[in-house]
This record gives structure tokens, sequence and C-alpha cells, in this order.
């Protein structure tokens, strides 16, 4: 699907990207933390943790910002570092709060920011500490929202009105992520079986619209373009769910090495994702019976996981969902070149990125 | 300490503001609940329960934007509705987190958002009901934040490039807030005695700062007079604490019948008050045994409240406390009185509305 030069070109543009956007956060967290330890004690070790915690992830979002400025004919414009940091410092929040829904003590490699203050709490006497880093761990992830807040207040200065139909979209867009989010909730922890329908609605809301199309809309309303959201969102819609079916493809068959978590892990967790769905109404009544009491089993180990693994394969799953993939990757792309005054060398990068993040292994 | 006109001048004011603002929340939730819900179920019912929920509230906050606003001159002035708006969302969401964090199950009369959710959980057969409900309610929270945000985008439509130092002012104050939630925690769930200055320092972030100042700063910027930040902040640190003193003694003195709450709550729930903290630091040994073994015992009776009440007189808190507060409260007024450029009418019920929440009864 890719050649390597593309790989190495959107691997590039994001580590790049990643240096510059960790700039910007390690500026927040220093300036903030100053000013807000001046107003509060402990304002300068919260705001140092959530930048940590923050500087964990690979910045798609952020990148994608960047990119999105670039694409309209507008890179590094005015207000783009603070838009950037912003997606950022708002999707820490968002993953401080989903660490504590989905009880992970720990991200990528490190204890999550909950399972620190537990332990925090265990340490100082707390009656509950697991309440107790629980709380605290959601006022910090309340604090990166106001953060982000503050740090997009810049936007206004740069595009003066027009900064409102950029705020209103983003608030607007998170707002869905709340809503899928809540959805992703309820499949996890509710007996009923969703539909094949309602989970490709919670791709599109946690994935495809808040990580693709969001912050490249975000990044042409800084190029002055908000004629061509409609269109980010139509190619956002379609890479979001390829990288979403290649996410849960990871979920099954990606190597701990890679992946820093264990084998298996959505087997594990129950996650009603479209593989689990399109295997469970593909399997007939033995396979079927197996896969549900492996589904969901914190405690089994490689036979079972192979044995999902090997039933993708013989019920037809893994060709179908690849080839669902691979149409979504190439309708994307032909949006993508379709996308009307372009910047043609972060075209090519954009069309980079979204092979590259259909094929990744991590 | 206040006359009757007063009373009914202030009341009448927050009254009156009350009904402008929740017709405002209720206008945002019907058109963003058929905008969200277009794109992902559920979102018309999440706006209608988040509007219900922000709608049982005095909309304090709300009013003061307005009240800052008309302060400065520009009475109605364009993106108050919108402001007043955001800032009880903003309100709504963070005690949404407040009640899961306190493990408040109802509040005002009727459920809190997460006992409503662990209710659904229950009865669709979740694994952790309670878990469940605070995961969906910690989502609901969050899309308070982004709504407030989204609405908060109408003020760079209002005031161009001069939006941004308003936006950081509320994303800041915000940050400051979840501090003092921060620190609240601590002081709630762990063995060691806050100093009184530390619960200063919680009220001023969590109250004086958060609930008087940032409204009427956010009013008089809609105004044009980002001047009188510092004035208005002086003005609100003072209002602010004894508005907090005075509701730590309903706390303890409050009718049920008038606050809502069962008798001495803060006695039960050893809330670490300024109240508490002196009483403990007044008594002698026996005295100081009794109250220990008071505070935080949730089947305490009348006796023991009465115990309580008497010893706030007894040792003298009562007397110091008041004192402390009408000391005060004569400060904040004489600020307000030196208030420049002031429209005078607003002045006066920005004077009676100190006097009246610094001597309500709930």
């Amino acid at each position: 699907m890719s050649d390597r030069d593309g790989d190495a070109s959107a691997a590039g543009y994001l580590a790049s990207k990643r240096v510059e956007i960790l700039r910007s956060l390690e500026d927040i967290g220093r300036s903030r933390g100053d000013e807000l330890e001046a107003v509060f004690p402990g304002g300068a070790g919260l705001m140092s943790r959530i930048v940590e915690y923050a500087s964990r992830g690979k910045m798609l979002r952020g990148s994608l910002v960047h990119l999105g400025a670039a694409l309209f004919g507008a890179p590094g414009a005015p207000g783009a570092a603070e838009t950037a940091a912003a997606i950022e410092l708002f999707q820490a929040g968002l993953l401080i709060h989903d660490d504590i829904m989905d009880r992970d003590d720990r991200r990528r490699g490190s204890p999550s920011v909950h399972a620190s203050f537990v332990e925090e709490g265990r340490k100082a006497g707390a009656g509950d500490p697991r309440h107790f880093g629980e709380s605290l761990a959601t006022c910090a992830g309340d604090v990166c929202f106001f953060e982000a807040l503050r740090a997009l207040s810049a936007v206004a200065t740069v595009l003066g009105p027009a900064a409102s139909s950029l705020l209103a979209l983003c608030g607007g867009e998170l707002s869905v992520v709340g809503l899928a989010q809540m959805a992703d909730c309820r499949f996890g922890d509710l007996p009923d079986e969703p539909s094949e329908e309602a989970i490709v609605a919670m791709y599109r809301g946690k994935t495809a619209r808040y990580s693709f199309s969001l912050p490249l809309a975000l990044g042409a309303a800084l190029a002055g373009r908000d004629d061509v959201r409609a269109a980010i969102f139509a190619v956002g819609d379609l890479a979001g769910l390829a990288f979403q079916l290649r996410d849960d493809e990871i979920g099954i068959f990606g190597d701990p090495d890679d992946t820093g978590k264990i084998s298996g892990s959505d087997i594990r967790e129950n996650k009603k994702t479209v593989w689990r769905s399109r295997l469970l109404s593909r399997a007939g009544g033995q396979d079927k019976a197996r896969l549900l009491s492996i589904y969901g089993n914190p405690s089994i180990g490689g036979p079972e996981i192979d044995l999902v693994r090997s039933l993708t394969s013989s019920l037809g799953v893994m060709a179908e969902i690849t080839g669902w993939r691979n149409d979504l990757l190439i309708r994307a792309k032909a949006l993508v070149s379709g996308l009307e005054a372009c910047e043609e060398r972060s075209r090519r990068t954009l069309v980079d990125l979204i092979d590259w993040l259909v094929s990744r292994t991590y």
C-alpha cells in the first residue's frame, strides 16, 4: 500500500512536528506552571505532570493542525503552534479520563495519571486511595481542558472575529468525542451486543472526526480556508475508519514488542470491535461458543489468541476487512488528490501519512 | 448587615437574570441537541439532561457576568448572554465531576448526573453499575466544558482580537478552580490537618476568584474594560471569602427546610472548614476529643450537632468569624464604592448582592 519513501516521509514529518509541539507544550508547562504556582500551591507540579503525560504520544493530532495549515498555503501560520498545543492538551485530558474509565493503570510504559495519584493517596493514608486518585486525576484532566482553552485564546488575536468559527468547530467536535466515549463505555460495560453500525458510528466520533478531520480543519481555518471543511471531513471519515480498522487488527495480531501491550489485548479486554462483531456473526455454533468463552477472559494464553487469529482467516473476516480498509484508503486518497488549491508537497505528505497510519504495526 | 430593600433588589436581580440565562441554556440545549443528534445518537438526550442539571442552580455566576457588563456601562452587551450561558455550563461540568468525587447522589433534591447513569447501568445489567455511571457522568461533565467553549466562541465575533484576553482569563481561572478542587479532595480524604492558610487559599480558588471575580471580570471585558480586572479581583477576594464563611456557617447552623440538606451536614461529612479548624484549635483536651469524635461521624444526631453549635459560642469562634466576615464585607463594599466610572444603579445592585449572599440562610 505504501512505498518505503512514503513511510519515511510520513514518519519523518510526524517526528519533526512532534519536536516542535513538544517545545510548545514545555513552554506552556513552564510559564503556566509559574503563573498558577503564584496563585495556588501545586500549580507548577501539576503542569509539569500534564506536559510529561501529553509528551508520551505521537502527537498525530497536533501534527495534523500544522499539516492542514501548510496544505492550504499557510505553513507555520500564526496561531498554529498554540492550536497544535491546545489539541494535544485536549487529547491529554481525554486520555486521563479514559484511563480512569478503562481502569488502565499504565499508559505507554509509565503509570497513568490516576495511578500515580492512587499511589500518593496510599502513601498519605487516604481512606480509599483508588477513589482519591481517580478524583485528583479527574481534576487534572479538567485542568488540561482549561489550559487548552487558554492556549486557544491566541487564535482570537490572530484571526479576530474569524476565530469564532474555529472555536465553535473545536468545542462542537469535542462534544462528539464525549458522546462517542459514552457509547464506548456502554459497549464495554453492558451485556447488549452493539450493532456494527453503532460500532462504526463510535469509530467515526472517537477517531475519524476528532483525530483526523478536526485538526486538519483547524489548520485549514488558520489558513483562512473554512470553505474546505466539508471536504476535509469527507477525507477524515474514510481515513479515520481505515486507521481504526488497522488499530483493531493490531489489537489482535500486534507484537507486544511493537505495541507495548500484552498479546491479544483487545481480545482479553473484550473490546467490541468490528473484527469481534464480524467474527461472532460469521462463526457457526461451536466456533461462536469458543469465541464467546475466549473474548473477555483475561487468563487466556497463546493457544486461545492463535485460535481467534486463525478464525479471522478461515471465516473470511480478514479478507473482508482488509478489502474494506483498502477500499476506504483508495477513496480517501482520491479525495485528497481532488482537494482544490493545495500545496503539492503537503498533499503528498498527507497521502503518505494516511498510508503509513493504515499500515503501521504499532 | 443588609436592609430589606437591598435584599429584595439583590434577590430580584438574580431572579430576573436567572430567567434570562435559563432561556439561553434552553436554546443551546435545543439547537445543539439537534446538531449533535444528527451526528451521534443520544446527543439530544445528553444536552437536555445537561440543561436540566444546570437549571437547578441560582445562576449566580451567569448573573454576575451580566452585572459586570452593566456596571461598566454596557448592559446587555453583545456576547453577554453566550458568556453567561458558558459560565453556567462550565459550572455544571465542575459540579457533575464534584458530585462523583464527593459521592453525592443527589443535588438540589434530584438525582445527580452520575446517580442517574448508575441507575441506567443497574437496569441494563452493567457489571459494575457505579463505575459505569461515574464513567458516563465524567463524559457528560466533559461535554459541558466543550459546549461552554462552543458558546464562548461567540465572544470572538463580538470582540475580535480582544476576545483573546477574555478567553485566556476564563481558561486560566478555571485551572485555578481545578487546583483548588484537588486541594479540597486532599483535605477531605487525607488524615493530615490542613492549616487555616491552606483552607483559605482553597476558598479563594474555589469560591472567591472563580464564583465572584471571574464572572464580573468577564462582564467587564465585554464592556471593553480589561483595565478594572485587578480591582474586581480585589473585591472578589474579600466578598468571596465572606460568602464562603457564611456558607460554612450554614453547614453548621442551617435549617434543613432552608438548605435542603440534613442538619449539620458539614459536621457529618467532616468538611475541613475554617470553623472546624478554629474550633479544634481553641478547644481544650476534653472538648477537642469530643469534637474529633463528632466530626465525620455520619450517625450523629441533634445533641452532638447542638454541642458543636454551642462550642462555636463558648469558645469564641462565632464571635471571631463573625467579626472577620463583617470586616471582609465592609472592605469589599468600600472597594466597590471606589470602583471608577461605574453605572450607579448596578453598583448598588452589586453591594446589595454581596450583602445578601453574605447574610443568606441557604
